[in-house]
């Protein structure tokens, strides 16, 4: 049986530029998630252009497309996120964001962007390989809780053996490529305190229950448990992100709200601090006769790289680029619901580097003015590509 | 010569009917502070249907009425404040608010109708008498910088040599008078706290400066200032009543707002609070590497009854009600602007009692379903007139 | 019948010098709280020497004598303190204290001294007066639980209408009286908190419950209950006065223990205290999953004194030495255990001025260097003697 | 030319018994840090038994032993710790401590007697080896400065090319090797804060500037280093250990003293700590009026373990006792001054388990019952002489 092999097929320049005006153009026409309407319906539309591809929309926004060998073998999913964020874009070039208020402030669009490359690619194979490649098309990452869930709900992740996926990362040079096995990104779980206590003239505060009192003395021992309660070889963050109690200078609110994030890696301690959260607020409200909810809600998983894929996409990268261009990056506290795939099957989350110093490409993700080196895109589409190869090959 | 006095004239029966009459007009239609507009209207038609009085409005919404006797004497003046507050009036009488938000929760209503009935049997003396009687319908006691400071800027104290005010209390029994020599109600000042730390992701603490923990320690350490660095003999409030900082669960912000109030009796006490907030907010501010702008408002004085005018009110309440209708009023820690006229001449405010727990008469100030016993409304006229006689006869 | 008068009696030169004398030996032999044998001894033996008092020893180092008039009347208790400090005096003078360590620095050498001087005028009455004149030469007034309840509960006050004392005050100018109606000196409660954590190595504070850290939090939230949970017009000192925990660099240590005062003057507010510290305690123990004990051990009642008899002092200093040297005193926070006279029967403590600046007097009581304008002495005896003849007369 | 090899000779039984009497000696006359007199002699006479090692006395109570091949080649130095620990031993066994209040609680006792067993068997090499063996039987290692810094400026370690060391560890089953590559122990550095306050009575708070609230924040403000400043992938201990202020009930201390220990792996993060811990506590006794001295002194440098040297570590037990057998450790924040050898050059530092749960050998490290299972001894001298062969043989 002949059984073509991807590396034979190359990323000619003609794909390149092809997969960079596709980014500009989700660039230019970003979307918030879940609602990536008019995004999921071009990927749809550019899919079923290349022929090949079984294509499923599992959920509205999202996109699902299949290719399957005439051999069975090893099932391989790579994931693409494809949503963009509530910020107001302060680029200036052509394609910035016609959409106010939205911003592909995060690289998604140019996740996206590879990934159709990719698909451009191996459509050429038709079913003449061994196994299956499938390609999700993912809505939601930035907002719990996401998309990814959803799509393992709705089967997306069936019968895969590996799922691998990337970030652009405009905090690595271009050129470079990121990983790390094990502990990569944290679980962002949230919690949000209501503080009862008792409103009440400011002049007569022995009348009443100070609830903002009672909040800082919260805001305050919450810190303990990092420095105290956990072992200080764990890696754990607890951050009150909003207080806000009161409404004008002299009554003392009855009530204050604290809402904050646990950002952690180790599922052990995680499960321990909403209590150990609960336990300060019980006693502090206690000591002030004040009352208290506290809800704690998970969010995604962490994501824990295979130790074994992990190595497979390092030695991939040092064949493609060297081994002063590999890098191990350091876990990160911020969260990427990749890991409810990694929840599913073995699979590794790497970074490529987008950022260029000289081309003034050096805003963190997140800001008005964050872009990316769009050399990344073709280094995307290849890593993927002899990825996906040695993968099927295992 | 003859002189009349003001004891021959007693309140009616229709007068007190009349007086309570007016008490539910005004507060039927409550007016916000400044925006007296026909509450002064209808205190000002009155008065002219008097005839007697020289009438002058030194403000839009004030009116000031003079009686001025034939012979040359001492000037007593007599206050009244006319402003209701942003209160859902949730009594259902016949005559409550009409003004949907707007409430005569403090009991102005009484207060101005009162003074009206005041004028009324006054406006029988004719210049019959020695000195002149000044009633002050006074605009905007609840909001800062109160109308009593306008009114004294505009002339309204000019000559004064004695001044008198009252306040219906729902705290205190009807029948009952309550005085107080000395401090009595506080200078309520207030502060703003501006935090500036360094906003950031709430997975990376050590790139932010968390402005949330330096406003909890800011909150925490200023209870200091009345618990260690003030003379445990003297009375102070310093109350946090706002803290707002963060808009989302996985950003720290870059800013904290706190805002608060400090009350006090004493001018040297009171010097002193701003440098020990501003003190404890460098320290906290400079442990943090944050940034801080902070801004002191001085609020009213305190009103420190005179010692001499306060006995004479309480001799004029025994004779008038009897020893034990007459009590000692604890300090207050609230604030109220009759203390502009106090920076003036010597004078004093006393309360009379507007509560009554059988007719369900037991709502404090400010509340919803706040209301007096209108029976304190003659008691008011009578204690007025009384006092009126002896002080101009000093 | 004849019945000799007090005020026949003048303070001659030589009782001055005399007095003079007495306190310089009380000063030279100071004895500590409970062990004032020889002064008391001095006290009786220099009694007896006069004739007329019937003297008893309710305690060993305590003295009672009585003058009793032929006629009944009223009685009349005079109290002196007599014990010493245990501070080691820096003063030069020929009589300072020969007895290391200890010293009369708080002018109760003096007070044993003025009322060997009145016994010394009064014993020239013998019987011819109606009434009784008890002196009380008390024991231990620096330390709990005091001489004072001792001398009540051996019948001290019994049959005693008023009781009068003094104290010499190196704040006061020599020459001036200070009174004050109703409260005077606060009660000294005294408190110890000792928070049981558990122990462990400093590198793994997880493995700990850090005592010092809940200790800490302790210590600040109990500033609360002065700024948040007391009226603003009550007066309220709470003050942790000693916080030791650990022994070694890298030990957390398993104990902390706290101890500290509770000051107030008002009944209802004291009994309150005790559960507002055990509220913040417990909270903050639970809160960070520690233990704890809470001991309050009340201390002298606060001196109340009687309106009364105040006026009655205020006036016989008015009539003495004019209204320009009677000062109406503060209240002051500490404790005196005169208070557990006034529990039995009416009565006023007063101050009498001891201060001199041009004479380099200006040391605080407690001081090393404190002492007395020993002018003061005279003013002693001839205010208690004038008192105590009005108080005889009521 | 012959060279023996190491592993010719092996531990033979009456070896292994020797080791065990050895150990028990030790533990029976445990040594004090800086005074192992009698332990340092006896360390020497036994190796002088041997014959063949070069011996010499560095310090008053340490000893080195050299044995030096007769052809040039690697040097290698392995390093036991002789030194006892304060603690009244609670053991009962025949060989306990006859040092009252001294006690082998942490090991060292079987780690000089280890290397005295690999003594035993290297003394038969002669010089028929290439390169050089030194034994380093340290004094010091459980008291700041340590006695490794000495001895490498002794000239301990002039020529080493490879260090090794290990720990006999009762939190590890015995039969197990713990290894950990890279950051092993961490740096304990101590600190003071020394919080000059205000001395006063309790009751007048207003007139002191009361160090114990002060001191109270700084512990809490503290927390925020690790909380908030310190990036939280990295490790840091911040503790403070001890907390003493105060004498008395009723008098405010002017002085609190507090002192702590920092334990960091990154030598930048240690350099920051300082300043950090300095700003805040700036910041908090200027909040208050106070002031203050610090004072940090850094401890052991932090044992980075060579990645290499210890994979040849874990290779070796693996071989020995099988890949089960063999552990990675977590990092713990405890110090140990081999660091300072490995300033020096390259070499790692490993644990052999002790722990014997079925014989209730389970007490942690500086406990008073404290043990090791003895058949980890042999196990150590093992190790010593398989690993010391192999990098001999690099």
């Amino acid at each position: 049986m002949t059984v073509k092999l991807i590396s034979e097929y190359s990323v000619t320049e003609s794909l390149k530029k092809q997969v960079i005006e596709w980014r500009r153009h989700f660039h230019r026409y970003p979307e918030l998630s879940f609602q990536e309407h008019r995004t999921s319906q071009f990927v749809e539309d550019t899919l079923r252009s290349f022929g090949s591809f079984i294509i499923t929309r599992p959920t509205p926004t999202s996109v699902v497309a299949r290719l399957i060998g005439k051999e069975e073998g090893k099932v391989v999913a790579i994931r693409a996120d494809m949503d963009a964020l509530p910020i107001e874009e302060e680029n200036t070039f052509a394609f910035a964001s016609v959409h106010k208020g939205v911003m592909h402030a995060c690289g998604h669009d140019g996740h996206t962007a590879i990934l159709l490359g990719v698909a451009s690619v191996l459509s050429q194979l038709g079913d003449e390989f061994k196994g299956e490649i499938r390609l999700i098309f993912q809505h939601a990452e930035e907002l719990l809780p996401g998309g990814a869930q959803e799509l393992v709900k709705e089967g997306a992740m069936e019968g895969v053996d590996y799922v691998i996926g990337t970030h652009l990362n405009s905090g690595l040079p271009i050129g470079e490529i990121g990983v790390l096995a094990g502990p990569m990104m944290a679980s962002p779980d949230t919690f949000n305190i209501s503080i009862k206590g008792k409103g009440g003239h400011a002049a007569a505060p022995h009348e009443a229950v100070d609830a903002i009192v009672v909040g800082a003395q919260i805001v305050t021992n919450l810190q303990t448990i990092v420095s105290r309660t956990t072992n200080p070889i764990d890696k754990l963050v607890v951050s009150v992100t909003q207080f806000h109690g009161g409404t004008t200078h002299n009554v003392l609110p009855d009530k204050v709200e604290l809402n904050g994030t646990v950002r952690s890696f180790d599922a052990a301690l995680r499960e321990k601090v909403p209590a150990q959260i609960d336990r300060i607020v019980k006693g502090l409200t206690e000591a002030y006769g004040a009352e208290y909810t506290f809800t704690y809600e998970k969010g995604y998983h962490p994501v824990i790289n295979s130790e074994e894929i992990t190595r497979l996409i390092e030695e991939t990268a040092i064949e493609e680029y060297g081994e002063e261009r590999v890098k191990t990056l350091s876990p990160k506290m911020g969260g990427e619901d990749f890991s409810a795939y990694l929840q599913e099957t073995e699979g590794a989350f790497f970074n490529i580097g987008a950022r260029n110093e000289e081309q003034g490409i050096v805003y963190p993700h997140h800001h008005p003015k964050f872009t990316v080196d769009e050399d990344s895109l073709e280094i995307g589409v290849k890593m993927f590509l002899r990825i996906t190869e040695k993968l099927l090959a295992r």
